[in-house]
């Protein structure tokens, strides 16, 4: 028997659209004890509220987020608003009892982020954080091979997340498009749109980092803010570089950008262990490319493996062998570990918590950067 | 004003659910004059047709496919059935008024797919064939570059569609999951199945094929019938090469085989011209391989485009430059595609008639074969 | 105690600067039994033959092959001249006494090849064509691990040897640069330029052809002959396109043409077989692909090995892992194979009889061109 | 009319043969005015340096390797052996007033290398540093494209150069094969060995590197000495990964081991852009990845140039389009360049100065290391 899930979707962007496709096809692919309802879309805009409500079907649509808090309807709270909203609507729907699902970074910060986990803590209400890119088919498969043992101790974690898509000094900052420029709504740039999936990421594959060294720079210092109109200073980072020591000893290395001319979302990781070695590139999300020494010599070389086939993870729900799925996907995966971990009472990673630790690892990043220390990490 | 578009689909197999899901998805992100209703779902098992309408929402089910014709309140018939059943449906529905959507290969031979182009062309009645492939939006590309003229005179057109699922002596023929080895049900191997597909392609992009040269093998030669419980003769062809002549000069080089090992879906092709060339396959199919000899010496080379920007084909629909999508897009184009000439009274292509022209070549490739001649192609 | 081992080269061509220089490295890589010894190269133009001798230390020169084939002193005799020539000069040396290294394809048609064939075996002397791509070591890694089993029952054998360089009409036939354009000069296009090698590869992995069905064309039905300044018919084929059938039950496809664009040289095959398969292609000759399908399923795919470690097919003789060779190696690795065969008394292939074998396929194809009719493939 | 240039190689290692068969090719493909005489080669072992002066043609060998720097006859000395050496016979050979060829890193350290520099400068000699990677044709490319403005304003540089050599307790340190793991003999681990060579093509390419932060780790802290049979404190780095700022603006990223499971000697980079971006990696050195923002959207890619055509730098020394080079000649090409530096009184680059910027960055590196503080590189 189907369970009811109403949900209230706050934020009709990009991140408005993945979870809306989530919501719709998730039944038709996994056998789930819950079922999506789509009850209520917010967004600040009445007539695109309206609009994405009939695009969707969602039963009806406001321009106040509270009320989708006050709702007794409502049993799931789902956050895709600009990052320095997060914690007063988690905060507020915490307090009201509601599930939260939460897209990424948590908050603008680690203090920030830690009322966020104190409020679903003392609220006891289930809770997750949208760091989608753990359910690549791919990745997960990494996670599972690292966790069999197969790469054995781990020397090397590197990874990349690189774009090219505010190189333009025309690029403003600020507003629907490009609040991903503007400090004040996303907190900082690249760290936290960008090497914030990696460190969760890598944090999950690899355990806790201890400490790190970075570099941070603002290649375009001042931009047109879309909402005042005028040429302002822009204070996120355009790119950041760091090094790192994991508490297993290994050393990693991160890097993200927006100006790598010719890569559009190029998030890559490559780990080395004793054994085997691992490599995945989102721009080829559904291959993985590994590498095992015990292979006889003369045959040994990176393997890439095409994840379609039904003994993949999540790939038994969708179509055959050697046929892929995409991006969108990792939404509906993420959401379907959710509803089961919400069948089970067993909460799905990762929580608010998990992803406190990734914004802690944020915070140290951005302050090395800024006094040009190491910096050790404040443990979640 | 949305219009609604009654869908009566029959066959809840493998491309049952393509097309489901296609119905599901198509308004999320196309704007579109129709909206498809699933109406009815028809499969032999009255449970799993029952399971498949819940799942998927259908508003009812049947046993019975001629119901679903006989039925004023349905639009579109769908037919997702082995290729034996095609004719049948497609003449009743046709008679009947319905819109038709066919699952490819359109039939089991020339003969009978000719009677389906009357039936549809004397019934005035909208008609697709389902060589999804064409909806790839790097093979879209493709096409968009060849009737451009980039690549000048196509002196070399090459396709493959390998795959190694059936090497196993212990797979069966006949039944729900391997209806595709029993040659009463297909009609033939390969050659309807795969490289259906890419003579479909070929002759879109390259024109009309002139006359080939085949050899087919079937590797081997009794396999256990599903049905009969009995080890029976395998009459389809296990592999089919075949080399030809395009009217437009080009030579052209077609391998199907279910005995690569290695190969999941690895569908590609090839086209050298004059000026430039271009490469794609299904492994990776998010991206096209481009060479452009005007390029300047010294920086020339194939270019792996990754097919995710908002300038190409299909693309604004989705997600942000960089993120792919997969295999199960493909009927959501060519849906959306169908709807929009059902509401301009411009039928997509490609129809009945122009699969005729496919099922011709499949018919002269198989002849050729068999009796060691060359053969010319008759013309749909 | 090493062994002198005279050298008389003929052609000062391309050929002769790959044969030159290995004869020049062997003995500083390969610890061998013999040492070549450059006595006198031999060119139809004094000047250039000149040059050539000091370039590349030759003792003297000559215009007259004659010459070099009654000089006693002469053990080897190199024939690099155009495949017209190379009948008149073998069957010569082979009278001499000489033993013989002679390029490919051996002679303009299996009739002619016959003829040296016999006088080789008739005077008993070493003989050697150089098919030098069977010693990239890749490519001979390759037929190790088919003469070991790994692959199982063989399906497919395909290969494609593509080029680019004549697609302009301004490209000539004749001369030094362009004789390979010319039917009178060469024998044939494609085929004996580049498929000769895709067969003698072929057959040397897969075993004997038994028939074939090909297609040709001539793109540029008149270019400038060079000698007689004349626009003139072209003779050979610019492309060549053919399916067949292997003694063991395989089946084949091979094309080849100089009007791919995009291709410089890209001589590729690929074999699979019931356990595993292999890939190689001539533009990343240090590679080989593999797939073994008693790979653990969830970590199977594509091996690509860098074929540069020391127990690789010849690697223990240059530097160190990671490190690549070129093309020029292949002609040192043959030529250290054909003096170790002098050495032991056991002649290293393809000998003159081996390339027979090819060149009666060549002679196949072409005439299965002419007549649209399957032929059977005649044994050397 | 050709000048003798007569050589005295100092090390019959590994460096020692890939400089041999240097000497041996350079006047086979290049139209020098100087050509090299093997002289003399010198090595501790007498049987062993008597065998390599057989194998290569060397007139004489000795063991002591101030004899080669008294002898008057010698005009180039060349210096193979381990870095803790160089200093000594290269300052003796600038005050004999010798040329001086020397292997990378120029010196232990930044003081040891300026002495260097101070000698040969104050005796007015050829001197040069074997960055060898300069002369692959792909990367000296990849300068030529930046000097000329295609990139346009650089964001970016990232450089990796990863082995698994050493990831076996069981390799020891010290010895002719394993000197790079003793620190008295090599002076670092991959600092100097490696990521001197990526540090020497980032500073020729994107110019001097203004401060760094760096991380190092030996993860096999212990190994048995090879010259003293005990198992000694290992005093090397195994791994270093540092961050950067260059002069220019740009950050920069690099990362060197010997503990990367499944890469030989995989040394990478890539260069951002404002216009372009390039990649290159040695497992495949014969390709150029470029992106040019300027082509046109919908055919806009990452292009993988083949570097083999005569255009190319080098390239019309050697075969034809589509036939690579390999490592090897890289050494052939900076002897050229380094003799027609010497004919024409234009020291070809790197000389001993430009090493010693390089050295500097090196010492800073593990400075940073050391103390975990940025560090500003002291100019050469």
């Amino acid at each position: 028997m189907t369970k009811k899930l109403n949900v209230g979707l706050i934020g009709y962007g990009f991140m408005g659209r993945t979870h809306s496709n989530a919501y719709c096809k998730v039944n038709h692919f996994f056998d789930m004890a819950y079922k999506p309802v789509l009850k209520v879309i917010c967004g600040l805009d009445e007539k695109e509220a309206k609009a994405f409500s009939e695009k969707w079907g969602y039963e009806s649509y406001t321009t106040d987020w509270k009320k989708v808090i006050e709702d007794d309807d409502i049993d799931l709270v789902d956050i895709c608003v600009p990052n320095n909203v997060h914690a007063e609507v988690a905060i507020a729907a915490a307090k009201a009892g509601k599930a939260i699902f939460c897209e990424k970074p948590l908050a603008l910060d680690g203090a920030q982020a830690k009322k966020m986990v104190d409020a679903v803590e003392k609220a006891g209400v289930a809770n997750f954080v949208s760091f989608n890119y753990r359910r690549v088919p791919a990745v997960t498969l990494a996670k599972m091979l690292i966790d069999e043992g197969r790469l054995g101790k781990i020397f090397h974690y590197r990874a990349n997340f690189l774009q090219d898509w505010t190189i333009s000094a025309n690029v403003p900052q600020g507003g629907m498009a490009t609040w991903r420029l503007d400090v004040k709504a996303a907190g900082s740039g690249v760290t936290g749109d960008l090497l914030a999936h990696c460190i969760d990421t890598a944090m999950w594959q690899n355990g806790q980092i201890d400490s790190v060294s970075a570099v941070t720079e603002t290649f375009i210092k001042k931009r047109m803010h879309v909402e005042t109109g005028k040429v302002e200073d822009v204070g996120i980072d355009d790119a950041c570089t760091f090094i790192c020591r994991f508490d297993n000893g290994s050393l990693g290395n991160f890097e993200s950008t927006r100006y790598a001319r010719g890569h559009k979302a190029l998030y890559t990781f490559e780990i080395n262990g004793e054994k085997a070695s691992i490599a995945w590139d989102l721009h080829d999300l559904h291959r993985l490319s590994y590498f095992d020494h015990a292979d006889e010599s003369i045959v040994r070389g990176w393997r890439s493996v095409h994840v379609t086939d039904g003994d993949m993870p999540y790939m038994d729900k969708w179509w055959v062998p050697g046929l892929q799925i995409g991006y969108e996907h990792t939404f509906v995966h993420q959401l379907a570990d959710f509803l089961e971990g919400l069948d089970k009472g067993e909460p799905a990673s990762p929580t608010f918590r998990d992803a406190l630790a990734t914004q802690y690892v944020c915070d140290a990043v951005l302050a090395s950067a800024k006094d040009k220390q190491w910096k050790t990490i404040k443990k979640a």
